[in-house]
This record gives C-alpha cells, sequence and structure tokens, in this order.
C-alpha cells in the first residue's frame, strides 16, 4: 500500500473566492462561508488540475493508494488580520474534512492552526483538539513561521513558548508536520522559504531540551528536512564540541517526508536518518507535477525512485510507504 | 597541490580589542586602529587556536598547501553604524594583507567589503578596486545580507541593484565568495543564517538575468551552496513549467566550495554540479575543526573524504583541489 | 431611456480565485492572470447572484436600459502590495471591458486605477489614457483614499498632489468617478467609510482652487455626496466668513450620483445641488439589492421614488435619468 | 422655553494662555491654573466674541432662555500627553462651572472627560463622578475619537471596551453628548471630522447590542447625527438582510441635536428621527455665527426655521425646544 | 551703560491665545494672527508679572539700561508642525519687532528662526534676512535642537550640516544665540536641557573646524556656557592628547552670557574665558526672578556682584556691561 | 591616606575579544568567559597603559594609596540585547573581584548592573546582594541611562520606578555611584553625555522626594556633579519659589566625586557643596591621564591642587582624601 503522507487540499474555487471576500470586506459582511456542498468537492476532484488530469486521476497515475491531507499552505495567509485567519483556516480545515468524509479510502486529513505571530499557541489548542476529536483529523500544519517573513517574530520550535502545544500533541497522540506558509519578504518566494523554516525548525529542535522533555513527541519535518541532511555535520561538530550526543543522532527524534524530486537526495536522506524515519510524500499535485522531457515521467513520480534503490531492503522500502505513515498518524485501513 | 579556497584570519586578540573599543566610543576616540606588528601576526598563527594547535600546524596536519583567507564572517557586524563597520573592515582587510605578505608561499587574501543594508554596492567599489590593485586581494566576500536578518532588507543577488558591483567585478576579472556575515534574529544562529542565505542567494540568481547579463562574473558559493543541491530539484520543476534552461543546468554558472563535512554531502554536491565546479574549503580553523570521538579525524579533514571518491578521476580530484582555485582566483604559484 | 450611472462588474469566480493567489504566492507563480472566457462571462451575467436573480434579470426587473460598470471597490485592495495591485485592477478592467463588447448595448465601463498610497498619480497617467484611447472606458473610479484607511494617508482631492491626474482628465475629457476602496481600520467598515472620504473629497475640492484651476474638469461623487448636501450649511458658513463664493454654489462643479435609498435623501439631494448635477445611479446589484417587507419593493429600486417626485419636471428627470450621464460620460447610443 | 443642548463655553484668554504654557513647559512650572475669578467670566460673556456681540447678548437675539455649555471640543488636544489633557480638561470644566455658579438662570454645564486614546475609559469614572455629583453637571462630552485622527485609535462606541462607562452612566443617569476634539490628520479639519467621527458612532452603536444591554442609556449625537440620517437607508439594507430590527428604527435609540443650519436638512431630521427624539442646539456662538448676506439672519438662528415647519405640531416643536432637554439632561427650571 | 543681552520678551495674553488656538485648529481657522496693538504691549510692559512688578519697572530696579529681548524660548513649539512652528514664530517676532519700535532706547530684537528638526536651515535663511534687513533685529536665536528632545535629532553644531547658515551670519554680520526651546523627554525639564545643549553646542563646535572655516562667525552662548566652563579640563585633556591647539583657547572662539545667578559661578566663568568674551545677561524677568529671603535681593539682581568683583579691572567690568554687547550684535546708541 | 573612589578597571585584552566574540555570535558559542587568570591580571597591572606607565606605577607616582574600580563605563554596551550585557557585566565584574583578592590593599571593587533600558531594576537585585555579599563589593555603579541614548528611555532617578533599588540599597546599606555608559546619539560624545546625566540625575533626585523616603541613601555622583555645582542657583530659583527647602542645602545629600582638572572647579565644588561631601577621585588611568606641556603634570595629578587650597583645613582635606570614602563604601583597612 502507499501512503503520501505530504499532499494538500484540492478545494473548490468558491474557498478562494471566500478568502478574496474577507481579506476586501475584513468582516463587514460576517463571517459567511465558502458553502461548498459534496457536489463541488466531488467535481473539484474530477477536473484537471495543474498538471492536466484531475487531483483524483493524478493519484492513480502515481499509484498512490492514500493521501495525507492538508491546506495548501502558501494560500493560508498567516500573517493576517488573525480573525480573517482563523475564518480561513476553519474553512479550509471543513472542507478537508468534507473531503475524507467523501473519499474515506482515499484520503486523510491533516488540518491547519490558526496560530498568530509572536502569540502563544495556547489559544488555538481547543481547537486542535475539537478538529481530532470531532472532524477525525490525523495530524496538523505546525508552522514555525505564522509571521510569514514579515518581521514579526515567533520564537523558534525549541523554546519553551510552544511547550502547551507540545503537550497537548503528546495528549492527543498527534503528530505535528512542520510547514510554513507565506512568505512577505521580497528576497525569497514562499517555497525557499519552507526550505529555510525546515531548516531553522531542525536545528532548533534539535539544539534544544524538547526531546527529553517530550520524548513521545511526534513531530515531521516537510521537503526532507530543509538543508540539514545535506548539512547536518555543520552542527555535528557543535554537538561533538559540546561532548553531548551527536547533532546526527538526534536528528532520527524526528521524521522526514521525501518531497524531494532527485534520486541523488533521496538516497541521501534515507543514508542520513534511516528508512524508519522517513514517508513517502509527494505533494502531488503540486510544486512538482511537471513532466521532464529528458524522461517523459513527472518529478512527483519519485515512487518508482525509490523502488529502484538497491540500498532500501523490501521491509524498508513498506516502512517508507506504508507502515511509518500508518504508526505515525495512527492509518487504520 | 590542495588549496583550501574558503578559511578565515586568525588575526591577533588587538583586531577585537579594536572592535570592542569602536562599538563602545562610537569614534569618540578617533578611527585608531589595530596596530598589529609582524611579530603579532606570526604570534597569532603559531599559537594554539580551536583545535588545540596553532593555524600554520593545522594545515601542516591536514596537508594544505595554500589556503585563501578572509575576514571571519560572524565577526564583521555589518549591521552596525556604517562609519564603525568601514573601520573594522578595513583594520581586518589590512591583517590580511599584513598576513599575506608575511606567508606570501601559505596564504592569498579575500578582503571583506564594508556593504550598508539596503543601500547600493556603488559607494563600496573604489574601496574594492584598492584592495585588488593595491593591497593583491584576489576575491572578496559577496555578503548578500548585510542587514544580518535585523529587519532592514537588502534586495537578493538577482536584483540590478547589485550590477554596479557585477559590472566592477567583471572589469577587475575578481571572483565573489558568497558568505553573510551575523544574524541578529533570535530564531537562528548566524551559522545556519550562512546556509539559508546561500540558499537564497544561489536560487535568486538563477532565477535571474544575472548570467545572461554578465557571462563572465565569477562567483564561489559557500558552505556547497546552503540547501541547494540536496534541493535543487524543486527549482528545476518552475524551470521546466516556464520551459526555459533547466535550473540543473545553471547551477554550473556558480562556482562551489567543498565545507561540507560529510561524506554523503560532498558525494552529492560533486555529482550534482560537477567537479568543474567544485573548489576545496574547509574553514580550518573553524566549524569543523573538531575530532570526531569514532574516527579520531578532524570533521574538516575532508580532503581524504574526497581523494577516496572512487567516482572521480585524478583529474577532477586536481580539479577540485588546485585547478579551480587558480583559475577561479587567478593564482600564480 | 434610463441609465445607471454608477455600478459594478458581476466577475466570474476565477477573478477572485486569481487574487486570492497572487496576494499568497506575491508574484512567486509569475503574473498570471484570471482566464476568463466569453462564456464565463455570460455565465456570470446569467446565473442567480445576491438579491437572488441574475446580474441581467435584475437591469431588466429595475427598467435600466445601460449601466456604467466599474470594479467592485472594496474588493480592490489598493493598499496591498503595489504590484500586486496592478495585476489585480489590470484583470478586473479587463473583464469590465470584454463584458462591454459581450453586451455593447447594456453596459459601459468605468475602469479601476492602480493607485499607490502616499505616491503621485503620474505614474498611473498612461494606463489611464491606454484604458481610454485602447479599451474603450467612459471614465474611471478616483479613489481618494488608496491607503484604505491604513495609516499612510494620500493628500485630499483639493491638493495640487493631484494636479497631473486632473491635467491628464481634462486632457481626455474623460470623468472621475469619485469611490474609495477598502478599509483597514476596524472602527468602521469600507461601507460607511465611502461615506466619510466622499465627504473629505467634496470638501477638499471645493475648498481648494481645483476648479479655478480647471474649470473643465468632470467629477462624480458616489452615494449623493456622503454627508456634505445634509450638512453643507456648516461649510457655507465658512465661506460666507471668508466673504468668497458661498459653498452651495460651488458644490454645483461637482456631479452626484443618486445612490441613496430612501425618499427623504433623493429629495435632498435635488432639492440642494440641482437636477442637473444629478446622475441615477444603484449599484444594482449591491449594497441595496434586498426587498424592504414593508414595501416589497428592493431598497436599490429607487427609480419610482424619482419618477414620482412631483417637484421635478419631466426634463429634470429626464436629466437625471439620461441626459446628464451621456453629457458626462459621452454616452452615443 | 427655549433650551439650546449643545454649546461651548466662552472662556476668559487665561484659559488659552494656560494651555500653550503647559503645553510649552510639560509640567516643569507645575501644576498651575488658569486662575479664573467671577469678574474674568463676567468680563468674557459681556464682551464681543465672533459674531459680534457678547455671548450673552447672542442669546438674547436669537431668544435662547438657557444654554448647555460644554468645553470647545477642537481646543481639547485629547491626543496630547495624558497628564496635560487631565489638566486643561479641569481646567475647562472648572471655568463650565464657575460659570454656571454665576449664572444659574442661563447655562447647565456638560463636562469633558481627559480620555487617553485606546486606554479604557474606566481611569476616568471616578472624575466623571465627581463632575455630576460635586460640581453639578448635567452631562458629558463623550469623545469617541481621543486619538484625534492621530493614528492612535481607541474602540468604536459599540465595542465592549466602553461598557465601563455606559454602566456609570446609567447608574449616574448622565447622557453623553457624542462629540469628538481635535484631528491630526492633513486630509481634513477638525470641523468634517466631527460629522465622520458621529457617523462612525452612530453605526457603530446600532450595529452592536450596546442598547441590549442598556437600555437605559442616554446617548445624543452632535450635528443631526453625522451623515446618518442621510445616509440611513444604506445602512437599513444591511439590517434588513440581516432579518434583524431595521436601522432606521434602532436610530430611534439615540438623541440627535438640531445643530444643521439648513431647512431642509432639519426637516430631513425630524422625519427620520422624529421629533421626540431631536433637541435644540445651536454653538451659538460657533461655526454658524455668520450672517447670511441673503438673509439678513444669522446662520445659527435656526429656531425660526424649526418654528415655521407646518408638519411639526405644537407639541412637537416644544419637545424639540424644551421637553426632550429637560428629560434627558434631567434640568429643573 | 547697562546692556542686558539675553532677555525675553513679555507679550500680551493674545499670542498664546494665539498659539492654542492654532495648536488646536492646525490651520482649519487660516492663519490669522495675533493681532496686537501698541497698547496691549504698552500694558504687557506696565502691568505686573512674575516678580511682581512690570516688565518696565524690573529693568528700572536692576538697573539694566538696555535689554536684547527674544522669543521665550520653552513657548516656540518648535517641534511641531513646521507651518504652525512657523507661524507662531512670525508672530512672536513680530511682536518683538514692534515693542522694539515703541521702546526704541530700551529694546533691541533677537529673533526666533522656524527650523525644522533634521531639515537643512537653508530654508530658513530668506527668513532670516528679512529679519535683519527689514525688522532690524540684532541677532538670532539658534537652537541647536529644533526636535525639542522629541527623538528626531539636528545635527550638532559642529557638522557642515549648519555651514549655509554660518555663511549668511557672516554675510550679514550678524550673531547667533545659542538657545534650545522646549524639551518633549520625560526625563528632564526644558530649563535643564537648555544647560545641556549648551554643552554639547560648545563641544561641538569647539571640537569642529567651524572657527577654521569661519573665522568670524559670531556666537554667544546661554547662561554661562552650560556646563563647559565647569569641565573644560576634561576636553582640554582631549586636546592636549591631540597635540591640537589646547581646548581652553578655542574657549575664546565663543562669547558667554552672564545669566548665572551665584558669585562663584561667575567669578570661574570670568576666569576661565575672559571678561572680554563675557556679555551681561540675566533673562529677567525670568527664572532668576525670585527674591532670595537670605539676602532679600533678586537672585537675578547679578549686577551687583560683578560690580563687586576685585578681580575685574573697571575696563573690564564695561566690556562685560556695555563693550561687548555693542560690538558683537552692532548696537549704536 | 589617598583613597581614588573614581577609577576604573584595566582588564586583559581577553575581556574585550570576549565582548566583540558574544557581540557577534549573540549566544551561538554559548555563554563562554573571558577565561582570565592571576597571571593575566598581574600582567595587566603592570604593563603600559595609555599615559604610559603601568596601571599600579601610575598609583604610585599620583600617590594613591587605595583605589576603587569599576567596570569601564563606555565599554558596557548597556543598549545591546540583555542577554548579552549580563553575561559581560558578569564577566567585568569578576575580573575586578579577582583584581581585588590579587592587590588586596590597593584595590577594591565597585561592581557594574545589567540594568535593561526602561525594565525596572527589580530584576537585578538578586545579582546585586550576590556581588556585595558573596563578592565583596563595596559599591555599584549607577547607570541612569542604560539605553544609553538610543531612544529608549529611563524615567530618571527621582521617579518612584527606582524605589525597588533605593530599599536594596539601604538593606544592604551600599553605595550607589552614578554613571552612565555608552552613547548611541551622533550629537554628542559618551564622555559629555555623562556629564549631563549626571545633571539630569542631580536635579531629579534633588527635586524628588527621594531623600524623605530613604534617608539614609547614599549616592555618589561622578565628575563633580556634571553641570550642577555651576548651574545651581537656577535650580535654586525654582526650590525659593515653591517655598521649599533650598536647592543649595539639598544638594547636601548627595556625594560628589572630584574628577574635575581645573583648580577653579575644584574650588567651586567644595565651596558649594562642602568638603564632607567630597571624595578624591582621578579616573587614572583615564580621560585625564595626559601631560600638560605647560606644567609638566598628568592632568589628573590633582593631589597636589586639592592640597595647596589655603581654604581647606587640614580635617577637610583628609575628610576629601580618605574619610568620607572610608565612611561612604564603609572601607576598613
Amino acid at each position: 500500500m502507499i501512503i503520501d503522507s505530504h499532499a494538500h487540499v484540492t478545494a473548490p474555487d468558491s474557498l478562494y473566492v471566500f478568502k478574496a471576500g474577507i481579506l476586501a470586506h475584513r468582516g463587514a459582511h460576517g463571517r459567511g462561508g465558502a458553502n461548498v456542498t459534496d457536489e463541488d468537492i466531488i467535481k473539484a476532484h474530477t477536473s484537471p488540475v495543474f498538471g492536466g488530469s484531475s487531483h483524483l486521476d493524478q493519484l492513480k497515475e502515481a499509484g498512490t493508494d492514500m493521501q495525507l491531507i492538508s491546506p495548501r499552505p502558501y494560500q493560508m495567509m498567516t500573517s493576517e488580520n488573525p480573525k480573517l485567519v482563523q475564518w480561513f483556516t476553519e474553512e479550509t480545515n471543513n472542507i478537508i474534512a468534507q473531503t475524507v468524509k467523501i473519499y474515506p479510502k482515499t484520503f486523510r486529513g491533516v488540518c491547519g492552526l490558526p496560530l498568530t505571530p509572536g502569540v502563544s499557541p495556547k489559544a488555538v489548542l481547543p481547537y486542535l483538539e475539537r478538529c481530532v476529536k470531532e472532524q477525525g483529523f490525523v495530524g496538523f500544519l505546525l508552522n514555525p513561521d505564522p509571521g510569514e517573513c514579515s518581521g514579526v517574530e515567533t520564537p523558534p520550535l525549541g523554546d519553551r513558548f510552544w511547550y502547551p502545544l507540545y503537550e497537548k500533541m503528546c495528549e492527543l497522540d498527534i503528530p505535528g508536520h512542520i510547514h510554513s506558509s507565506g512568505c512577505r519578504s521580497e528576497r525569497l518566494s514562499y517555497s525557499l522559504h519552507f526550505i529555510n523554516e525546515e531548516s531553522i525548525a531542525v536545528v532548533s529542535l534539535l539544539n534544544s531540551t524538547v526531546f527529553n522533555d517530550f520524548p513521545n513527541l511526534k513531530i515531521m519535518v516537510s521537503h526532507g528536512g530543509g538543508a540539514i541532511p545535506y548539512q547536518f555535520a555543520r552542527f555535528e561538530a557543535g554537538s561533538l564540541r559540546r561532548g553531548g550526543p551527536r547533532f546526527s543522532e538526534k536528528m532520527r527524534n524526528l521524521y522526514y517526508d521525501t518531497v524531494l524530486y532527485s534520486a541523488d537526495a533521496l538516497a541521501l536522506l534515507f543514508k542520513t536518518v534511516g528508512a524508519d524515519r522517513c514517508l513517502f510524500g509527494t505533494e502531488r499535485p503540486g510544486v512538482g507535477t511537471v513532466k521532464d522531457p529528458k524522461t517523459g515521467k513527472w518529478l512527483d513520480e519519485t515512487r518508482h525512485i525509490i523502488e529502484s534503490f538497491e540500498f532500501l531492503s523490501a521491509a524498508e522500502k513498506k516502512m517508507i510507504f506504508e507502515d511509518n505513515a500508518k504508526k505515525l498518524f495512527k492509518i487504520q485501513v
């Protein structure tokens, strides 16, 4: 069974019409909603999206059996007015929950959280609990920079600022999927900002006492861990100098998805953190849904690459494609 | 011959006493200077530094024949008062030039530039020219974020903002070595900020028209290119979608040093960008100058790793260790 | 013939999906577009909107023969990043032009302008000229507060800051329709902000030398002139004290639409400024498209109210419904 | 009997000399005071002011029997340093109380409050209580924008921020007279800012739950309610859409003064909100104290206009001129 | 003959009523004016002020024959809106010029300048020229901190920023009297801020090249030079260390008034800078106009103290009381 | 016995290398330390410093028997990141304590405090207590402007903000030595800022109720009290006007060091505040350690000047040189 642990919802247009509206009227028209019917969702999943075919067809093409879908991060506008962020996050999560209900064999939901830049995550814990207990979400996007590079900083994930969230995560036994949202700097795009934030998140978490204090905390890092599997030895040096546990060992406190689109990078990831810490992920349809004219294949069709790795055993491949996801997200099929 | 293209000056204490002083009196005591004698420099290079032995001894241990030394980036305080930045940069460069004069067979100089955050690089071009023509520097540190993550942004390296500098670089036929300085954010250390800035620099340069407009521009990226050799396929997707030249091909417009301390990362780098674009570098003595208890080796003794790579030919190894550096920095021995 | 001089475009959903996207990716996906087909526009005008029936049906119900349509102001996000504002304004204008081409007997276009808060309007003049000469727009929305109450102030309309625009308006013989966009203050909604800005605009213009310097300038104020026809005597006092021309006389330098939904207010407007300065307008479908349970009529069906005024002659009514609009906007049927 | 419910104190020069002084020395000379004697006050009321005759003579000319006097709002500098605002407000209130004591048949006092922009009104409640209980004030100026358009916003009057004040108003059974102070924006004068703030206040109050929560709250809006009696149908639409009570009905929760200087506007006001909600007011001597060369009458002599309205009964006129003021302000003669 | 070179105008109340008004209406009532008659000025100078007797009587009591009067500095509000500062400065200067015309034997005028914090003094040069050539002012207040300690800094007087003013001063052969205005810091009063600013001014001027570049520049420092005659040796040390001319010698490039109220301080001043650099000054009526219960004398009656100094010759005393003022301000009697 | 109550530590270079490092890495290398050995300290005190001879030799030359040493104020960077300020302050204090231990007959320690601009001093009280009780400090530097003129203001010393510190000072019976640190304004140097801050401190303390509330509070002002002994009569006037105790009497609540380098200034100080309030001080080696070519003496060799004053008795001189220091700092020899 192939589980794709990192993908984003294909929402009906009305979600974005709703968003454009609330950003403009700023609440003057009331809360309102995207008012999405099951038909809208079915149509959204069966109509062509980028890549040419429909979301459901793309899963079939890639051989994916189940996909974990979350809000499309760059759309989440988390540095905007908190009330509007909350409304849009709720609408998006509701559409995800509705989609999972319609396609229970194909999708599981990972919700977004309406965090406010620099503000304690305490405020969102009741909502997170409702998402998990009432709407059946199996994880959530843990956004390390709700300020979206706007200048309002939020402490890094190793800071005690985040402990109330970690306590709730352990209590609910729910994993956080590290993924930033937009980027307001003119110096880089949101897509590269994802990578940089993942590097910051990994280094901050592993150089902190978080995993000592929360040994059962479950965190998955997007996009193969940002720069860190490639750059880890730089941080290994510091850990050796401090005489503490090696940074490379601590890297195994985290989980990593495989949203990387080159064979060398995937191999480096598996060799660096171990197959037991990796979850297959594609973001498909997403950034990698483009055909490489050289190979004639979609860049995000990485299943074949992984399957071809001889240095991985069959058991390890099954871990990556299925077992790790089932364990981390407690997926029962 | 082994040339280490990325290392930093081991300066006498008086340079940092000078710095502490100007930061405190802010010019009230006048410009002053570090007043470093040749004896001071010789003493600095023959006394133990971190790692235990002296800078010169560390080169011998590692088998390095020649090293390119530049200001120690995290010390450069480029987001401080511009007058003080200029003073400290000049003092540091002077010490480097003096060091090269004392040890002409061992060192070559790469100077720092007193850039001001968000301000056109035009102002520093005459100084750069003097560094090259009068003090014999063979390259300079190209700091993409003189604001040191303080909130004052400087346009990314692909922006026309930087064109006056690129024109001067071509005119002088001098390479820029991309390296940021400190980091004032509480979310990450300067060391990780280096990596993130390198990723921003590479993506910005390669998605711009810089190399179309300056085909002879010579730029070397630190630390093996930040996250990009590992994450490149993410950006390959965009380039394929635009139908333009592949991002991976454009990556070969840049040079990369090998300041990575793990075999897998080094292998990935060579395979991704090609041996002809890589320059051996260690930062030794520096972040990697720590002994790995497992291997008993210094982390930054990566020469042996590279020499052991079977997938590289002898010619390729010579390129990495010697030829590329000689060509890029126009080093004559 | 009934011409409705103040109404806004009914755009396909894809315009707002486009907007939600660019606000989120901030240009990282490139300029893109709403990619609206004629079919999309026809569908948008024949599908139910708020009020229950379609835009075209609502015109028929109200007996409107021709309508001037402009961007929906609250959606214009003019205080956002200037590049994004320009993209969204262009897309919206393009859809309006396309709509006018499809329904040449029913619609005429009034374009939006991508003004930047506090920045001279000079930059948008070439674009305005293209809108008029190439796309056939008959007027434009003159936004007195592109900052959207965000704290970045733009000088009021009586300031010489606006003179380059007034020169171009006279040169092109094109009227400006005063209408602000959104409102970022938490103290009031955009809808009331419209009214307040109209009052500021009228007082600033009439207490300035604008109409002395530009006697042929054509400006129409939205919503019956904000508060001013009701509050004018307050400003009459100042003009009498200065011994200058009476404020009430200067009010006749401007034109006013009739977007007011009560008989008493409409009567006050006509009596205060004269029928020859008033243009029938409804914003339908818009804020007034709601049925009054008392009368069973739509609030914005004000044609009947005006027709019933005995104090207006038939010629005056024709002015209001037809002649003034034809003259001001140079409409030929 | 004619009661003028909206007028401002004619203070001796020494009040403004005091103000100029504290703004300059900022407390360095101590609290000090205006040190006004009864003679000073008598002189101030019997010397010519703008309009040519004295304040007392102007009342006689206009046939006013009693006047409610409050601080002259534009002078209140409420966005200045809070300590200075408090001092100046106290001095002004003291002069008003002293004036009422001297002319007990002619004047009643309405005090100012030293509110600080964005700060809870709790801090001024003890002072308000003293003003009412010890100094005999019959109402107070309720300033909805103590920040004077300076950028520091105070929540609008419908916000729970104001509830502590509303509780105290009900407890003391004292009315608030909505009136803003100065205006620091360069876009509009304080006089128009009054109007805009009144519109904001009315809409915010009526779209909130304030009158549900405080059914006995007594609030009078200045200048005939800003723009709202003219523009009300715009907000009626929203109330109908929400299916709630009509905005026009809720308008009768408020009282309005008649400080409008044109017959049409006065008629619109009475017809829109009802004679039982209107209190005669002139601000005389004030903005309207100028002779209209056409009629030879003062603009603020609106008593004759109101008396001439045939659509009002004698009882209604008595309400406007006398009964409503007596009831609202609990005036006993 | 006794000339008091440092005193401030005793203006009629209407000047401060004017000021309170423009600060409040911010121009909405137009420029207006204090409208001061000769009678008002005569009354102001013959009515009691602080100290108990009238300004003219206080001069007689102290035996002063002629006084140089300038705007009362703490009242000048130079950090306010520039337009309002200009209006108030002009009104104040006009009253001074009018006063000098009424009392030509008693007064000479020293004008204020409407400098804007951080903005080049170029803008005020034409006005300064008019003050001197058309209104007969013999000097002007040189305000080193128009920002009034508000956080907007103006470069210190030794900076080239001030050169355009120095050129004009030399061209007009007119002295500048260093005197700051108000103080917006909560840490100190304007009165102590005067002293601190004078210290800054003296040190900045003397450690700069101003007197090399403008050898004929005439500058008088208020209040005996701030702290510097007492603290000068601290700066002497620096000048000796630099091997340059002694600070104590350069102090003689400046003039100093004697506005100090203790014998020891006056003696220190004369001994430190020399009698030929000192001008008698009292600020009377002003801060020192209070009777010392011990001596029964006014604190600012310092003439007797100076006359009693045995270490000064009669010629030196005449310099201090008369000759230096006549020379510096070119006073002809 | 000659006790010099105001001098600063001569620290080994490594303290400033440490400082330059933490300012640059901002904690990324961990807390670290200056790691100063007794040998380093002995070397620092026996090597030449500015002035030419060693610190210890300079004491001998000047005839000083004991010196109170504190951190070198301009180096303290108190407006920097609080964590770094704390680290650097601790390191500096540790070196002082270590120096006192090495030279117990020559030195006593006065510690610095890591105050944060605008933040209550409560946070540093436990540290102050440890300095006194565990490290034997006999006083501390009381910095009235930890913001270093950066724009972040701290209330002046007369404000209740400082009461927690004053309580602790009384409890520990420890004196505070008023001394500011650096100066970030471009308008003046730190050295003049010292003087200005001392003036502010004295005026604020003496015009407050601090000495009424803390009659046993012990405070010494640096540099002879800033400007105040010279300018005191200006403030005497205010105190007489208020009818309160004379400012000159209240000046005797404070102690003053004699760090003035001219005979006239020293004489003024003694005459103004009394010998029983003065403590001999030189800052040697420091600003005054320069030879006057006229006299051939060091400027800071003021012992001879004081000894030569005939107006002082032998007992008074002993007070100044020895007794006052012993009493204030509780020094036992």
